[in-house]
């Protein structure tokens, strides 16, 4: 397809291979990218497949892997961890979960252990104090949020792994479209907090694979 | 001074007298409004007064009071309360107090009970769960936050009082002045929640003062 | 449901249980949350719950009522007020009313008594006045607008009671989702107005809902 | 100067001769603009001028008139209405005056009668009430408001004069500088209102005199 | 209905009965909102209805007319216009037509003679000169207007009648739902214009006929 | 100076050398860079330099030419045109000045012929169609506007040369600091407008530049 | 049609047809104006027309081309280039190919050569590097992104051809429809960048056109 | 001073001591904080102090150091770094070096090994290119933009690290205070990119530090 014009080096120059974006392409497109791609990349990831679409493309494509709740396929599954550390999902309330999933899936299937923490908002902050314990052992924390987005404050000020806030687009009136969780994260009180964009679950799993994975080896050659 | 014309029956009507709103009003405006109101009621306010504008109006009226930190003048000082029921004011960070202090001393100087809860902010959650005890013998809380503005989700959650929200335009970037915590607050997870407008500390004493004062006597003769 | 992690404790911090949230859930997970809440209160309540869902939720799950207008459904039905005092339910136009009813059945619902204004807008100002004196015995009054949303305004310069303001996203051209009357609400010149999100009947109900319950058997205790 | 291009033939096509906006202009260059229209009109203004810059032009410029409050200065007096008709102009609240003289002067200036109906903001509606039979014999009503700026709504549905509605910067949070009541009076519920710039008193008394001067003489010769 | 309280002194007082509103009513309770009002009055409107919705309504109801680009249907016909003096309407492009149209049947049905002066946007400039003699007759101009919403300032600057200023939603890209030209019109350079919503071409009619058929005969009665 | 990394490669790889940016630099920052770039280029410019500004550059270093209007310090005179083709420069009011000088003295100072048609506004079409016949020799065309920014659509709708619009500050209310103007260029129903940043006269003079210089003596080399 | 009132000088006038732009028309109306134009033009085009309305036109009006990818359809085809110049068209990612196409077929249609350059969007930088020489031999640059819209800085930044921006509205979340990328054209570092409405391809295209084409022959005449 | 209610085991919580907030605290207050937390911790820093203020904290305590350009002062000096890895700071113009510093000193005071990139924006992209080789040597990268904010995108195209982006204010016209490069950061098509608050160099800094520190440590005792 010269429709698209795959970017090779982009595993070289940053680690991971170019993903698929769904929105806007064919099934036919989809599945002729993935064909494309499959030959020269362990596993190759299209993100925001719904159901149908997926459908549609695994009736032209075989040996595809589908997570329904985080709208991914993929041309591998899931295997064991292939890298040290561990990344925490935190996740406000049972409609976020979406989001969370992206994440979650997205760091799976390019080799990261997970651990997940549902439903912990701040509307009964006890649920959060419980799993404080578990949440001081990742090496890096995604918090993911939508109404007026305060969890990842609360947690920054609870543990000392790296935060990354992911507002979603869950709520209504001045929600905005998720724009008031964003703005709550970007204006945390409590420092360390890195944003990506409204419902990007994708984005905050590439930012702490790449947390994990460049630190430990590179850390051994720093040059201080 | 034809250019106001002072709404007498306005305690009648809502249970408090008109308060005088300090800016775009010479000190002479506002001395000669205090002076015309004083026969009439126990205590006249000006708010939003800074020190400079209250010596200006002093040298026109004696007998005033004056309280900088909340940028507040009155022709009566802080009595002891005249009604049942107290006001927990709690507040994020030092830069929120001037706000904050405004609605104490609001509601101090119309005869209520106030407690103060300086510094809680969500960055160093213990501190706020170490006045939780405080917290839930109050009647009404106003907590007043800047930056992110997520203390009253936190707060909702945690205790069975109503909650009266302000935002404050206290924070930088992204802030837009208090816009920001104002959607935080609007956005609350924790139902039970009322906001008033960016930095309206005077507001939210009135809001609190009108349900520790109506309800009670009301209620004897409530018509269900 | 591990998607879910029900808040049990959230009655006795903050007076009421947790309410099932509709939009996003499916119906099979909105009646297997409410069939595991029913048994430890005596009414469960999801919101924002159109005919449709309803239908499917019953047809999975008895014993349910349902409130069309205000999109609610719930374990049990409205019964006589549990609870001294009154809440007054003012509301602009027609438009308005699914967003009043929210508000009204989650008090009747909760134990309260209410009393309906329907159609009294600002274009008619002879229609408030009008209600005048049955507005003076509430205890509460919660004030539902759209378009400009100027009737909390008037509405809390004539009584004493503390007024709850909700917008709503009825409107066109540069109502812009409700932000308009939203924005009114906050600057209202009439004090002692809280606001809540736009279109959020519940939150405005909840408000209501604590300063009754909680005030008068506090007040009992005050620790002035 | 060749910095400006005089519009001479303006007053013949719209009725009214080019009018100095102050701002960006020195008092050099404001003096020279005056002059140079003096001789051919009978009254020559010019808006948003301070007092400091009155006097700057003054001292290049004789024989003008300065009416602090509205802020502008004139080349000649205001004399007695040439023109049938009465504009009611009326105010929200204090810090509403210079805006609304602005309009009261660039009227009287212009030859037209008007009546002042300051301070009657919708917070104590019976200030509105008691001036009301006044206001059904006025021709067109200009309302002034700042804050939330409900007062044109209520006015618009009390009387059946055109309303004119001109919000004001006045307020301070989410005030936004004007928009708020700009956005209020622009979705009012009351028909028969049209809006002019924030703080723009001028642009509402060029409305209102366009539509009291064209009127009645084309009517005569209306062409149905 | 109770779920409609009729402002039957509406007429009294601002000249105009009631309009309905048609969004959000179901067909059965338009027709029986028109089914209670027309004993009362000449004519009674409902704007914002679809050529569906008119037939349900219809069915309902009989002795109806529907005009359908301007959405409107009515108890009585366009009749001769009782009132003296016309509206200029005047529309920049094709696609404005339909709130232009609800401008000129609101006013028709009103009692009032309207000129139309269609698609002569500022792109070809020649088009709007070429009737520039046609306009300098009318009594009052309305001008419509969406993309960047240019024409009202360039219509206000070539003849004496007051212009009100209607924006349109009709664009894309940055012309956010008609706020582009909203802006435009309020911000003119040419002073005279009044503005009303995104379109709304039914106010527009109400500010205009208002215009129209006060100034005559009250100013017969002036008090100057 | 480490601060700075002059771009020497700019002059070949886009046709023009680096300007400096006067805002934020200190007199002393903005010397050095003008002297270190001096020996290299014919002519080196710094934008947005105040009168003060200017003088303390100019006792540090020597040879400067200023031009106050439009803001702008050099190394070198205005010199005859160098290249062939004409830049009309036409600006709405005198308070757009300023921003048309910027880009007026920057076309002059790279060697471009420049016309100015200033005060041309669209309240008063008939200035903009009294110049009509020379707007038609240029080869490309910079409108400058303020208020509500008509002026392109207009332009762009007479004349056949590409139009590049420039949104000024200039205005009040609703002006939102030149968004309005800004929005209505971006949103023209006359098409080949293209827009740059709000103030930006440099910006659309670089890109007069550019059409102007680029073309001639490429085309010869076309690639067709 | 008297709905539309075609401006047959503009050619004349600008160098260039009307053209029919789709949105809210019928496709009986889109045939009509099509038929009506066409004796007069040598290619009539209509822009943003799906292939269900490309159908519904051809079923009533034989002998039109019909471009999917650009939505355009035209009474002409596209015949070898008739002007000088070379027009190169940028494009950041896939999903923007249809506002890039809508640009080509816009340029080709009305007689001027083009090149496409796809996928070159700055997440991979040397795939733009790569095609640096062909970009340098093109006389205009158009270049169309989405998401963050990053890529015309970068382009200006390395060749001398004058570009024109086109956001699109290509994104998610905080994308706001394609303000975010149009920000970022506008305050582009690299001077020397006119930006357009979002996905207006077309508009490029007739900037692009108006520049290439009155260019040579005007500058033979150049008045300087 | 009971105006900060200092929180000590934030070091234990997150690892890092509170820092002192500059804006809206008096020198005193500042000095009386330091002089607090000075036994407990080896380096206590206040950020956002002008050089007037530090003067005035100086004369009240004494064995401060003070950073001018980052507009920080500590208890403590440099000391070479304590922790393994490399942060690279990159900025893009000279005006952004403020924000870039305030990142620097804080990581430097907080033991870590910093290398600075300044003025490399994409304007001239080869000069980014350029540092390409010592980019690839840090282990987190910082990358500080203001104008359109393109540079952390193609940073994070080119090299492995995590990227942290942040948008400064420095603009003009539309950049609205550094609204639109922080919607460029948060859109960017480049994965793997957690944005901070507009000139927030402190929050990137304690992000970069929590992952530079917390991962190597924790990697050994990770729970895979
Ligand atoms: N869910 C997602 N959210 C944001 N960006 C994504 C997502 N999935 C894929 N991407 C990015 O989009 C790029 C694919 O763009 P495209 O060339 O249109 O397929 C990938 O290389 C990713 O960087
Ligand atoms: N700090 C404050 N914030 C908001 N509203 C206030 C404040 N102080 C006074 N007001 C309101 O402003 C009114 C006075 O307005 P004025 O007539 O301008 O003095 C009072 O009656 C209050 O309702
Ligand atoms: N097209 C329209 N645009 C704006 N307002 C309208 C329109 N049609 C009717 N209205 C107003 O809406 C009111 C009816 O509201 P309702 O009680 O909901 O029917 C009328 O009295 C008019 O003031
Ligand atoms: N430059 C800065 N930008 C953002 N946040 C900061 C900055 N400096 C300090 N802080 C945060 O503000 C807190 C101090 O707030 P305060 O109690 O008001 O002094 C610190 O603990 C940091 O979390
Ligand atoms: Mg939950
Ligand atoms: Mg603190
Ligand atoms: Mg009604
Ligand atoms: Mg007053
Ligand atoms: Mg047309
Ligand atoms: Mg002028
Ligand atoms: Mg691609
Ligand atoms: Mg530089």
């Amino acid at each position: 397809g010269h429709f698209a014009r795959i970017d090779h080096q982009r595993q070289q120059r940053t680690g991971f291979p170019e993903v698929v974006w769904g929105p806007g392409k064919t099934p036919e497109q989809i599945a002729e990218i993935l064909a494309r791609m499959r030959p020269y990349y362990p596993c190759v990831m299209a993100t925001r497949i719904s159901a149908d679409v997926f459908a549609a493309v695994r009736s032209r494509l075989g040996g595809l892997h589908y997570f329904e709740v985080a709208q991914i396929c993929s041309t591998a599954p899931i295997l064991p961890p292939a890298y040290p550390g561990q990344v925490g999902l935190v996740c406000a309330g049972t409609a976020d979960l979406p989001v969370a999933e992206e994440a979650a899936i997205t760091l799976q299937l390019s080799g990261f252990a997970v651990e997940r923490f549902w439903d912990v908002g701040v509307a009964g902050i006890h649920r959060l104090l419980s799993v404080r314990d578990r949440l001081e052992t990742m090496q890096v924390l995604i918090v993911v949020a939508g109404m007026e987005g305060a969890l990842p404050s609360v947690v920054a000020g609870l543990v000392s792994a790296a935060v990354i806030a992911v507002p979603t687009s869950i709520g209504y009136g001045a929600n905005l479209g998720g724009l008031a969780p964003l703005l709550t994260m970007l204006n945390s009180c409590a420092p360390g907090i890195g944003v990506v964009n409204i419902d990007n679950g994708f984005g905050a799993a590439m930012l702490a694979a790449k947390m994990l994975r460049s630190l430990p080896q590179r850390a051994a050659t720093g040059s201080m």
